[in-house]
């Protein structure tokens, strides 16, 4: 069965009309060194694009699929199809699963591993004919209404036995499917009100449970990357995992901040009154940036839009922190975004990933070429120009005092700031934007 | 002379019509057992209180003070009477200063230094005729134009050592005026755009620079407690002591969490969409609950606002929060809160003071009484039972592994949670509020 | 089939320990020259209390609910039963619903409407027996995946023609019922992006269907008042209703301020950025205010959160205006409002609703009590004393002119404006709540 | 004297390095059947360009200017020079100002009255000798501390008088100076809080003064546009000119929808929670579209930072709506922006204008290109396709009813809803924006 009547997406260039090509995104092409693909590392979201029914809290699902009307079983492993189908149309090499995302839930933890073994093997299958790779799974403990309370920060201690039983075997699914990387997101792990919250308990229980989950995964060999996905509420009024600084604080009061990093995603950073931009820079200075959830949020809205990245700026700049971080590997740049509920055909699935798609690819060609010219570096390296030498150099090697400090500083005569003209690096790059569809 | 032409402020209970009077607060009575005095330790912010216009970004000031027409240093001295008036006719115990709130700056450093001297002196002289105190003192390093990209963090090493000058002579003040305190405030420490802007470098300069202060402040001897102050954003885009948690991450990279604490300011709180029960118990959690400053926020306006607290349920979980810590000594209840642009008489300082005062007595009061009834205490325990023994105690303990989680799972037959009752909670604490006027 | 354990619910006053009571909510006490019950005129929320599932954008529902296993009609008659039982135990006279709320939809509309007629029968004959009334009814045009781009502003004209035959039904069942408002609320009348909407297409419709609707209600002899219910924003980004003043827009425009009222819900007051009090007061202003959706949302997050109101600050308010406006008759006091997802169990819609009525009750009483003072009266007739006489009479009298005003402004010797003192008001506020349970 | 040590700045094209070219905006180049200089109209704002001193709320002015150390009427004059010279060499052609921005406050409203006609005659000479025209003048009856609690809403009669002489003054100089625009925005008109406001009376307040400076207009003969520009808090908490739709409400309920028009800034959009485009287009649709605010906020900030407009979405899609507008004559492109207070070089004044025009010659351009295509124009005549026949045709015709939509919904057999395909949408304006330098 096919899922999606279309050919093979193409790139076809910037003049393109054709809805189903990629103007900007051209996986062989060399950008630098490597190609477009093995910058992007693009990954699809399971969950988003094949479980998703585009649902919101005032109505229910509009997503036409094909598998609507499939059983529990069956419909799992028609999504599967349909997702090596779906990578395979757009050129998309990794993909990223919840582990209920990919088998039905069953009537008992036994029954739900179980379903879970059956696609996990139809997964492996496929991923060795097609070569598609997984570049993270997580788990789901946050939908069912077990998690009530939390998962690893729950109240009831036999919700925390329950939630590591489940991230056990996604640990185990991981290692099978060779997972890159292994996410953990804390959708309930935070609180409602602190009236009846005992936070200190429920975060040293969050940093125990981690820790177990690492130990398992040393026990039995399983070497991808761990992933902390920060975001500062919703559901709960507050995610314990706030934003990278908030988590980063939290990893290493519990010694953690060798073993993990994070998942960054861009409508998470906006809700916790950040840029991604900034996000990213935190993660990257501190060698914390794992990988990236692509999407981006409405600025005047209060919530997860999720949507597809289609703002320039916004790639750009992610790109050039993902650039000058070396690249993401092992991590990737996963579209954990959704069609608009009022995109609801099949075919917008794919429609969306390319609009993301080549919102990244030009982003990427952007931050490589003002690399390339050292633009930003160029501003940075004349801004702080004073540091390199003279007092400034021993303030920046911790080789002064306060005193000596006083002493130079009676010795000013007028201090001299220079304008930093943000107005005109802001107009350079509309001009970087704007110039590179010329090879310039 | 004398500028505020009232009587001392006496308390005069609930029902009085009296607007120099407290209802509520009555310095020397017993809650528990300590006086409210000794609980709530008020401070008045000289800059709110005895410099500040009351001029916002569209209009000029419109405080009306009787020292408005002086010369700058006979405008100081004057200043200086004000507030020794003020405090005993308020019955506040301390008061906290910036280096530029008490004498203005001269046209060199040491010019600065000088009025710094004869108008410390002043101080000194009344402190030790009164018996009033310094909560703490800081230094104002952001006003000034020569900070415009930062003190601390400013690309112009020139600036830090101008920056390190000012704080190392009001580390000077706080010794010889006793501070209980030493607070900084980074007004100018963070950035307004990533695009120009070297994080890492300014972040490695903040830390050195609150290094060689505490390095400072054991070569002269002075012994008070370091407090940081968070706020997210205001003046710069982003601040880079954003909130408590954020802070605190920096505080660990630095290894400075052993010897820096936090000054909580609610209107911080809020401003980093954090309740200020969150940031006191994020701070409590972690031992570094240090000071409170004590206003409220405008919970639709989208900058600091400082208003005088008046809301008794804020002021309640605060004193909650303060008394599980075991009081905030050395701290205390810095009111950095400003009369409205339109309460611009002198007699409103005094009566501004009374209505925020009043509301902490209530609070304490209610906070009080809710902790020896064990209130949150019951709530807690009875939630988080199950972790008192068997799997939970194993999983608090740390001493379980997956394996023995997902046998516990296996086994479960139902997860029975139960309801957090919220609402029911919200509700018995109106009846707290509500009865507090009885005696109950 | 008893649905509640419970006996009816009783005022035990302030000091009760009994969760299950009433501590300030009296329905026969007399508060001025009604009763509690006549002032208040509580309705209870088919939708939140007897339908919804606690579900949220991240987790399936957690309510249990007597009710939950029965097939689709066997349902919705057990909740007419569950609902006259809970009016009857809370003592609440009112209550609320869409259509969609008591009857499933069929396959068609014709099977839906068959469902409606047999449920409205079996309200009809409850209604008859208790003496509980229908507050107010409405139509359900915003679940339904067919309004995925509205309703009356839907792009499709076969989804207005839908819209109009459902709202024909509701109307048809307002007037067999009785219902004394009728209520609009535009789930999906709005955008999502101006990049694809015909925005003034869009209103025009949406007004054609407001009087197409009133003319029917003409043509049935259906006499109810009309509502409009505001929200910014959710479920779509640019709700068209979006505060009490843009729809006032909306109804001048359109010439529909005449035949149409609000219904004003906290929640959506807080979204839009307004207070609570400032929607009630513009549309008291402008004889506007028709009814109200009682709840309150929480400050620091971008959605409708729905909570049942406690805070007593805000009901105060509420019930300030509500009395100065005569009350709300025949609008009522609506609890649009839901248990928390972790106030799952079935007796917690009883003492949500028992916190909410008696915050409000709390709120009556101190209103009522600072009207009979004049408290806000006397602090604006002070405040706008010059506008009584002289100059001051004309300009409200549109007596006068620019040339009149110009030479009196040459002549005025130096401005004199006094302070407005709101920290003491709120102050005063304060020690009025405070003071309240002793019969003050 | 020269101001500005460059040359008039030259349209270099967009690769140009040069930072004092143009490299989009190029004056006599048409787009259409206008110049861009016809289609833009841009104007330079005299408060942030020549009276601003960059200070914000926790710092001083930075702004180093060759005027700063003169007398006020010697500086009132050098202002006039330079904003001549930096018309001339930025080929600006329209200015706006407040009245106190050209000329100091005398001791009395005469004595600044006469300031007021010594710069106005240097103005006219000024405008006489170079062409350059008065976009706008407006009066600022907010910065002085008499305007405390508001101006036409003052609580205080005399304000109310002091504030119409005010505006009497400016209306004159309207008229001498040719304004072809004549602007009023509230800044004090609002309220701090309900707790102590007579809205009710304030608003009829408002309104008479609106009428009344309509009517002096009408007397003397200026004939100018009248604009309100709304915003919706700072520096109130409730800025009764909230938005457009408020604005529009007020202006209905008064009867002045006729006489005035909308002055619309994109930064008070954005505080408001709408787009720019969202105020644009309400504005257009009811013919109320008079002239634009042109600056940009940050969407992570809550207050007003009135940036340079560089974001290149904005642009494009303002411009989309005064090209379908007509163009926005009499009206035009305020730049009602000011550089960082980071960016404090005189030279900075120029290169921040750059930027924005720059950026709205962008903006023309692509939005231009977009109407020639009939995009947006084919996606909405697609979407509504309906309604342009049939039932939809009747609906639109208000020539159905309620029964007659029913029969028509009986009928309907299953409801076909099209996906609304936003995010290709997005994706295609990407396309418009980067090949618009092709000259596609």
């Amino acid at each position: 069965m096919t899922y999606f009547n279309i050919d093979k997406v193409n790139y076809e260039g910037p003049k393109s009309n054709n809805v189903f090509s990629f103007k900007y995104y051209n996986p062989e092409e060399k950008v630098g060194d490597k190609t477009m693909a093995e910058h992007l590392r693009f990954g699809v979201a399971y969950w988003h694009t094949f479980t998703a029914d585009l649902s919101d809290p005032f109505g229910v699902g509009t997503a036409e699929r094909d598998w609507d009307n499939l059983s529990d079983m069956d419909k799992a492993k028609a999504r599967v199809d349909a997702i090596f189908e779906f990578m395979e149309k757009t050129r998309i090499d990794y993909f990223c699963f919840h582990d209920i995302d990919i088998a039905p839930e069953g009537a008992t933890l036994k029954e739900s591993n179980e379903n879970l073994d059956i696609i996990v093997d139809l997964i492996k299958e496929k991923m060795d004919q097609t070569g598609k790779k997984l570049l993270w799974n997580t788990t789901n403990n946050f939908t069912h209404e077990r998690f009530v309370h939390g998962a690893a920060t729950s109240s009831n201690a036999e919700v925390f036995a329950y939630a590591a039983a489940k991230v056990k075997k996604s640990l185990e699914i991981a290692k099978k499917l060779g997972a890159e990387n292994f996410v953990f997101w804390g959708g309930r792990e935070g609180y409602e009100s602190l009236l009846n919250t005992d936070m200190k308990l429920e975060l040293d229980n969050l940093a125990n449970f981690l820790k177990l989950a690492k130990s398992y995964a040393e026990e039995i060999g399983y070497t991808g990357q761990f992933l902390i996905e920060p975001k500062p509420k919703e559901p709960t009024t507050h995610q314990y995992d706030t934003d990278v600084a908030t988590s980063h604080a939290f990893l290493q009061k519990y010694d953690l901040d060798k073993t993990f990093k994070f998942n960054i995603e861009a409508n998470h950073a906006t809700l916790a009154g950040h840029t991604f931009q900034h996000e990213l820079r935190y993660a990257r200075d501190n060698d914390l940036l794992g990988s990236v959830d692509a999407n981006q949020g409405h600025p005047l809205l209060g919530w997860d839009t999720d949507e597809f990245p289609t703002d320039v700026y916004d790639t750009t700049l992610a790109m050039y922190e993902i650039l000058k971080n070396g690249g993401l590997n092992p991590g990737g740049l996963n579209f954990d975004a959704k069609p608009r509920r009022t995109s609801f055909k099949q075919e917008d699935l794919i429609l969306t990933h390319i609009a993301g798609m080549d919102t990244f690819a030009l982003g990427l060609k952007v931050a490589h070429k003002m690399i390339e010219d050292n633009f930003f570096e160029n501003i940075v390296d004349e801004k702080y120009k004073s540091f390199a030498e003279g007092i400034g150099k021993k303030i920046v090697e911790g080789n002064t005092s306060f005193k000596e400090l006083e002493e130079y500083a009676f010795n000013i005569n007028e201090i001299d700031n220079t304008s930093d003209r943000l107005e005109v690096i802001k107009a350079q790059m509309n001009q970087y934007i704007l110039n590179i569809n010329n090879g310039d």
